[in-house]
């Protein structure tokens, strides 16, 4: 079936005034079957129109058709989110824990790009170029929760995302990684509207995003793990009884003068099972090259074309050359070299706030529209 | 002998109009004792007024007497220079090495920025804050070319330069280090002048600088290396028979939109010796605190009050806040804290034009005067 | 007749490597009619695939099939250029004079962004949205040459492009003007790769492009002037002999940190023609918005929707923001007020690169082929 | 009587947390006879030590005798403000208006750099490089509110400051002006912290700053005016009875990414006073170079060496390379050539933070000493 005879959904948009928010209306705008249907926000917007509420900052114009459209409070009673099939969540995660649970608790399909239900025994934490597979907990998120209907997915942190993809191509083809350093020199818009002063950041680095670290080493391993048999239990590396599975990842996460892009410097090394021999820089080359994953074999509507785009030019990737490939729904991997202390070091680059952030919860949501969870 | 006392010496600087050359006019035209008495650059501008033939690039006047110099062509027979007790040389590599050979040739001494001689087993590789101790191989370095006086003195890449400081501050107080794993982000104005386009850069990071890496890789093991006993032969880190003791340092380069300062994410294994219990981050923080040096011990003029810089708070140090402590010639160190992988993780920060490139050569060579090297 | 019903013409690129021959390549690649035939560069280049010699600076790839084109010399006998109907050029204007000569007195027809040809009294200096009735001296250009097919056309400097066009729409409404400053926020890219050097611009004022404001300041009364009768002289607002009628210019030109996009602030006074009533803010928003201009009658495919788009907001328009509006093929104002001095004041910004540069040229292009021009 | 011999004179800082109460601090610090004795800021921060409660983002430490300082509320009876012998104000104009106010009438003597007093006709608006003379008002500001000592003087808008410093020299060499048309690139710095977000201004400019043109428009003419003889009247340029002496300014405003300094392009109009022949290019440059002032007269420790530096350079000044000139205390202007539409046109440039604030408000009061109004 082709996304054009799909029928068509209607979506609600939670945050819809943020950075998120307005990524996720610029996205859906042309979607081939999910249409915008309802806008929440705070209640200081609720009842205005959006275009006068909103202090648009894309390159895009707010499209006609969402400018005059009324925005509503973020509550699964407002006008209109009762007969979304899909809600997304942008909000700040200073309110998402108790929204996205009224939400869910009102059997309405949560999407959410904020970090409260990320570590949630639950809640599927979900790279749709990586591990689409664990939306399977679903249907025992549903029946724990008594719920007929509500469930809530939630996608990685934005520079989590950039990694994982290269990890996961690595894993896939090589086996399990036992140790992962990585530094990340990350783009502004990562922070959201008014984020970063701009006194903090011009001619400048900021050496410090706070949780962003913990998030990167904690996250990683619950993305790259599996499902028990019963799909009831992530069976995370970090899961204390099954120590050894773990990766040792250590990041340090900085914040740099670019507008959308994140950088990261990736050093990696394989565990050494068997004493298997060590992949070749080419093999890991031709592995990046080749990564195939679900959603691109599901061939939903946001997949990219290539889920990774490897480079030969000794200087790229760069945010602002290759952000765009793909409609920033890639991962760009390049400078894939030795490393004279572990195996192989590349420089990978996501787009956060497309890939990073409202590509991949609506890529999720087509996933599962595709394996039949929303209905 | 305090540095009022000391007697004036002229000295030379040769590459005079560029980018480094500008830095030692501006640090030199108010030194104590070193007095700038001839300017030599390329032919093109040899027999011109320094002030026509210069795009001055930093942000304090040209001082007065400098406008009106004339440039003279980087000849030793050129005039003025026979006079110098000490050549300053921030001259292009492509050039510097026959340039400062025949200087050296004819018995000048020259302290030089320039990568050329940094590998030569005769010649010292001297990060002031660090090893001023290799000057000792200065002797033979005179004695095995025949020269009664002329030798040449290097100082480290730029972001070597803010990496070792840390890394000798560790290895004075707890031992030697195995394991280096270094991602820099650093200042366009480390590539001279023009240098970085700016279409390259603002919005941007450019992962790669060419050769840099390797510097870094290789530098830091001459230099926190030692000499052999008859100061005649530098014990490298990575000396061939001596291969336990080198360090491994795993290094990525990048630029970043900042004008100066060198940043690096830099995680450090201790190497283990005796399993002695390793240092807590206490112990650490203590270590880059207190750490002293030589430069310290002989007050020279450009010594820093502080070598280390130790940051406390939690998103320091900055390039732009922090590149002009102690007047550029300190290393900050921030964020110091364990590492999942190796022991311990912290963010450095140098001024990459003055202690990483001008501020070096000078201190070295200030050292070398308390040393009596120079006469 | 529609775009896709016209039948293909060949065209090639002099100049192709460069930025704006990039540009030209870029939108051509997916052009309705015009199809890529012949790449023209140095001859350091030519020979060559263009892929590998060509440092591409956009943030779309290099089109599939020109990445292994092969390049040829700018000389009209080389491979391919017999058979272009069109020749663009974005050569430097130290070689554009003569090359283009070359190609002209082959009998090619060449669209040019180059300086070269502008104040020649045979050359049209065509804005496309402003006065492509200026294309009517081309047959006395090749009459007076002697050239059965071969001519010139020009398209005008990135900043006056942006300029003139709301200076045509306050003429078109309200009659002649008298009166123009301007003071311009120039993006990098309007000077080339390398262009302007990182070290000069970041937190950086230049204010100073050299002749930039002679030609704003002489561009605009030649493409604002009319064609005498018999349509073989301009009637220059600057011909000293109507010297009334023409427009008072003073420009200040400066660059600014900003990638693409020209800024400009703008005080405008009318020519006082019997006394005539001022038109007010309101009638002057009013004939921005509704400016019609000949391209977008002609529906040619370039053509931008709205030749003006007219900002509401306070803060707009703003290069990030707004140059990518009807595919950087419009001009965006906004600000528009009373000025305490003149009679309006407001703030314009052209994409330098489409709109002020290459799209120009193309449309310019477009026109010519409608008009049978192009055959 | 020299600086070092002046007694010193005790000293509160209102708004001390703030960005230009940072500077105050800054520059206090090592001043000659002003010692910081109060430090005035939010209840949110009274009673806390300075340096727990700052955000301090200068490029040099907090002073160390400061930052264990007790910050305290900012009301007259405060500790510490009654021993003050002059209280400078760095407060947002949105508190300052009541707070300077309670000073005033608890006898304490305010130089304030909030706009709040500005237009009042009791207190003078000095640019300390122009208009000392105005403090003559002070007597009668005392008198008519019943006030020993108690008075406010402020310093003026950032923007404005740079502005009249080089039309006060062209007034003076040649007589009144007529019209003053000005373009403003205004650095980020001048909005404060947080200020204007980096997603706002990188790779962009803003062209609206809200309130600054009025500002301009209307504080140049009550700078460059005069008092009436009897020392109660501000002869106001816009005076409505004396209409033919106001200079008409037209401003615009933008905000462009560099940290420190507000570049503007300005064009003038000499009045024509009985046909006097305009001074040429040569004599107006001059008159730039020339410019004396009172500050300087009175030798005061913060006045600059030059009140205006001439940039002959024709790309300068640039806001990167000239603000620190004389400490940040003069006005740079450069381009200096003729105008097509009025007489003159010429860029100039000034520190927004020092001479556009701290050091105006702290040279206006240096020269309340000297006159004796400080006691």
């Amino acid at each position: 079936m082709s996304s054009s005879d799909k029928k068509q959904i209607k979506v609600g948009i939670l945050g819809a005034t943020g950075t998120v928010g307005q990524r996720f209306i610029q996205i859906l705008s042309t979607h081939p079957y999910f249409k915008i249907h309802a806008l929440g926000a705070s209640s200081r917007s609720a009842g205005q129109e959006y275009g006068k509420v909103t202090k648009w900052k894309l390159n895009t114009p707010i499209p006609e058709e969402i400018k005059t459209k009324v925005v509503q409070e973020c509550k699964p009673t407002a006008e209109g989110f009762a007969e979304c099939g899909v809600v997304f969540s942008g909000l700040d995660h200073d309110v998402a824990g108790d929204i996205e649970e009224a939400f869910r608790q009102s059997n309405l399909i949560i999407f959410s790009n904020a970090k409260n239900y990320r570590r949630d025994p639950l809640c599927p934490l979900i790279v749709p170029l990586v591990n689409p597979s664990h939306l399977s907990i679903i249907e025992h998120q549903k029946k724990t929760l008594g719920l007929e209907k509500g469930f809530i997915v939630t996608n990685a942190n934005c520079s989590t995302t950039g990694l994982v993809v290269p990890l996961a191509a690595l894993e896939k083809s090589f086996g399990q990684l036992e140790t992962v350093m990585v530094t990340t020199l990350q783009a502004i818009s990562g922070s959201g509207y008014p984020g970063v002063p701009s006194l903090d950041i011009l001619d400048n680095v900021v050496p410090f995003i706070s949780g962003e670290e913990e998030k990167i080493e904690w996250e990683t391993n619950k993305i790259l793990g599996g499902l028990n048999e019963e799909k009831t239990e992530f069976d995370l590396h970090l899961n204390e009884k099954k120590k050894l599975k773990s990766i040792n990842v250590s990041a340090t996460t900085t914040r740099v003068p670019v507008i959308d892009g994140h950088t990261a410097s990736v050093s990696v090394k394989f565990r050494n099972i068997n004493n298997i021999k060590k992949p070749t820089i080419e093999e890991i080359k031709k592995s990046f090259k080749e990564f195939k994953c679900e959603a691109q074999d599901l061939n939903v509507p946001s997949a990219p074309k290539h889920a990774i785009v490897l480079h030969d030019l000794p200087d790229r990737p760069q945010p602002r050359l290759d952000r765009d490939l793909h409609n920033g729904a890639c991962v760009s991997v390049g400078r894939v070299r030795p490393c004279p202390v572990f195996d192989v070091k590349f420089i990978c680059l996501v787009d956060n706030v497309r890939l990073g952030a409202a590509t991949s919860s609506i890529m999720n949501a087509e996933i599962a529209v595709e394996k039949g969870l929303i209905v």
